[in-house]
C-alpha cells in the first residue's frame, strides 16, 4: 500500500469546498491518525502520517466486522507495538451517533468516544456518523472517481447523499456560501412512497414482512432480493434450480445483480429495474427535502459494481417526476462515486481536522 | 401597537440560538427596518426602530395581498411622508427566491430588491423566502409563545419546520455546534407515502385528480378539503346541505374545521383526525431526513386555529412509527408555534442583519 491521498484543491477539476467543522484548511496540521470506516458488513482501519493536506498510509485493513466481538477488541489485533503512537482517531459507524456514542445500526458493537480515548491512551477521539465519513470523502474525489448519470449545473446550494448497502446511508451537506457542512441524516428510514399500482403490491407485500416500510427496505442490498422476491410472488414466476443455489450462498443480491446482467432471468432484471427505479425517487426525495442545488451523490458498494447496466433514462423519468418542482429537479446533477475508499479517507480528515497546529 | 420585541437570549426560557449569515448579535447595529411577510393571501408590513437586538414598533399594517397589484403600489400606501426614512428592508415571500428576485407561488407579485432599492431610495433590501423568515422568528419566541403537542429533550442537532398554510412550506436549520442555520427546502412537494389501505384510496382520488400526490395536497389548507372530498367518495356520504353553503364561501377548510369542532357533520371530524395523523408523518419524515433532534418547530396559519382539536396521543401515535429509528423520534420535541406574526419578526432581524454598524 504505498498511495498517497490528498485533500482536493479549487484548481483541480471536481472539487467540492468541505468545512469540517469549521476547518477549511489543513495546511499547519501533522500527526499520526486512526481512520475508520466501520459498517455491519465490512471495517476498513487505516493509519497515516498526515502532514500537509496529505495522508501517507503506514497500514491499511480490511475486516469482517462480525468477526470481532467490539472495536477495541479488533484494535488489539490491528495495531501492533511496532506501530507509531496515534495522535488523533476519527470513525465512521453506521449507526446514529449521539453524545459521542453510538450503537451499530445492523451490528451489535457499541462504541464510546471517551472509552475508546482512555483504553487507547489517545487524546482526540471522535466517532461520526458513516455516511458523515462519506461526506469528508467527497474532499479526496477527482473526476475520474465519478459517473454522471444524470447531468445538470453545478449550482450554489446544499447538496446530499445516497448510499445503498447493508442498509440504506443518507447525509445532507448545508452550502453555507463558501463551503460544505455534512450533516447526518437517518433518511433511509423514511416510509417509501408509491407511485404505481406494482409500487402498492410492493408495499403490501413488505408491510406483511417488516410492519413498516422505509426505503432502506427497497433502496439497499437486502432491498434489491425483497423486490425479487415480491416480483417472484406478484408474477407467480418459479425459481429456476441454478439460482435458488447461488442466493442462498454468500450475497444474494450480487447473484441477482449478476443473473441481471446475464440476463438468465427475466425477474432479475426487472427487480434491477425497479432498483434503479426506487433509487431515482428517493434521490429525488432527498433533492427536494435538502433542495440540494449542489447536486446528489451516490455512494455505498453497490452502484459502482452495476454501473453499466444503470438505465439512465430510466433514472432521469423517475427523478423528474414532482408535482410543481420538475424545473428545480432538471437542474440537478446526480453523479456515482467509484472510489469505495472515499468514506475511510473523509475519516482520516475527520481525525486529521482534531490534530494541533504544528 | 406599543409591544417591543427582543432578540432571545440564553437566559431565557426558550432560547434557540439562531445565525443570521454569520451575525449572531445585533448589539452595535441600528436604525429605521422595514419588515414584510408577504403571502398569497396577506402582507405584513411593520416599521421599526431597532437598537440593543429590540424592536420598537413604529407602524404595523396588515392588508389582503391580491387587494394590491405590487408592493411597492401597496408601499406608497403604507409609508407616508411623516414617517422616518428607512435604512434597511428584509421582505420574506412566499415563493422561489433567485438571485433577489421573486415571483409569488400563489399570487401575481413580482419583487425585486434592486427596483426596490431603487424606487424606495433605500440602499439595503434583501428578500428571503417566507420559510426562511419563519426560521428567523424563532428567535423572538417566548415559551408562552409554543404549545408542545409531544414531549422530547432538546438535543444538541439540526432542527426543521414544518408550515401548513396555503401551501406546504418546509425549512431545515443545521446546526453547526453552536448555532442554528435556517436553509431552504422544497420537501412539501416530495412524495405523499403511505401506511393504510385507506392511505391507499386517498394517494389514489389524489393521483386522479393532480397526476403526482405530493404532501403539500395534504397536509394543507386546500388539503384538508381534499382529505374531506375523499372522505365523502369514499364513505359514499352525501354533504348536508347546510355545509355546502359554507364550503362554497371563502375559506373551505376554515368551515371544514369548525364542523369538526362543534361536530355537526362526522366526516368533517374524521378529516382533521386524518389531517393531523398525516402532519404527523410528514413531521416524522423530516426528523429523520434533517436527523432533527433540535426539535420539530409547526408553523402556518392553521395550527394555532385548531390547537385544543389536535390529539395529541393520535400525534405521538404516527410520529412515532419507523423501522428502526422509533428512539431517535422518541427523544424529538414538537411544538407549534402560536404567535403568527413571528416570521414578520424574522424578517425584521433579518433587516437589521444588514444594518451598518453604530
Amino acid at each position: 500500500m504505498d498511495e498517497i491521498v490528498r485533500f482536493n484543491k479549487e484548481s483541480e477539476e471536481f472539487y467540492i469546498p468541505l468545512s469540517f467543522r469549521g476547518k477549511e484548511t489543513f495546511k499547519q496540521s501533522s500527526g499520526v491518525i486512526l481512520a475508520g470506516d466501520i459498517g455491519g458488513t465490512k471495517t476498513n482501519l487505516a493509519l497515516f502520517h498526515f502532514e500537509e493536506n496529505t495522508l501517507k498510509p503506514i497500514k491499511k485493513e480490511s475486516f469482517k466486522t462480525n468477526d470481532w466481538s467490539s472495536f477495541l477488541e479488533l484494535m488489539a489485533t490491528f495495531h501492533s507495538k511496532d506501530l507509531p503512537v496515534i495522535d488523533s482517531i476519527c470513525l465512521g459507524v453506521a449507526g446514529p451517533v449521539i453524545d459521542g456514542k453510538v450503537l451499530g445500526t445492523n451490528f451489535s458493537w457499541e462504541l464510546d468516544e471517551k472509552k475508546i480515548a482512555n483504553a487507547l491512551k489517545v487524546e482526540r477521539v471522535s466517532i461520526i456518523n458513516d455516511m458523515e465519513a462519506n461526506a469528508y470523502g467527497l474532499s479526496v474525489l477527482a473526476k475520474k472517481d465519478l459517473v454522471e448519470i444524470k447531468d445538470g449545473t453545478w449550482n450554489r446550494g446544499n447538496a446530499a447523499m445516497i448510499s445503498p448497502g447493508t442498509g440504506l446511508g443518507e447525509v445532507g451537506l448545508y452550502w453555507d456560501g463558501t463551503h460544505y457542512h455534512p450533516f447526518a441524516s437517518e433518511g433511509g428510514h423514511c416510509d417509501f412512497s408509491q407511485r404505481t399500482e406494482l409500487d402498492l403490491r410492493l408495499w403490501r407485500f413488505l408491510q406483511k414482512k417488516y410492519g413498516h416500510v422505509s426505503w432502506e427496505r427497497i433502496v439497499s442490498g437486502p432491498g434489491i432480493v425483497n423486490i425479487y422476491e415480491f416480483l417472484l410472488e406478484d408474477k407467480k414466476v418459479a425459481e429456476p434450480e441454478s439460482l435458488k443455489n447461488k442466493l442462498n450462498g454468500g450475497d444474494p443480491a450480487a447473484a441477482i445483480s449478476k443473473c441481471a446482467m446475464d440476463e438468465s432471468f427475466e425477474i432479475c432484471k426487472e427487480a434491477m429495474q425497479l432498483f434503479n427505479i426506487y433509487l431515482a425517487t428517493e434521490a429525488a426525495q432527498m433533492a427536494l427535502k435538502f433542495k440540494a442545488l449542489g447536486g446528489i451523490f451516490i455512494g455505498g458498494g453497490i452502484l459502482p459494481k452495476i454501473i453499466d447496466m444503470v438505465d439512465k433514462d430510466l433514472f432521469l423519468h423517475h427523478f423528474i417526476q414532482s408535482d410543481k418542482m420538475n424545473t428545480l429537479l432538471e437542474k440537478i446533477p446526480v453523479n456515482v462515486i467509484m472510489n469505495d475508499e472515499s468514506p475511510l479517507f473523509g475519516a482520516a480528515f475527520g481525525a486529521a481536522r482534531n490534530l494541533p497546529k504544528k
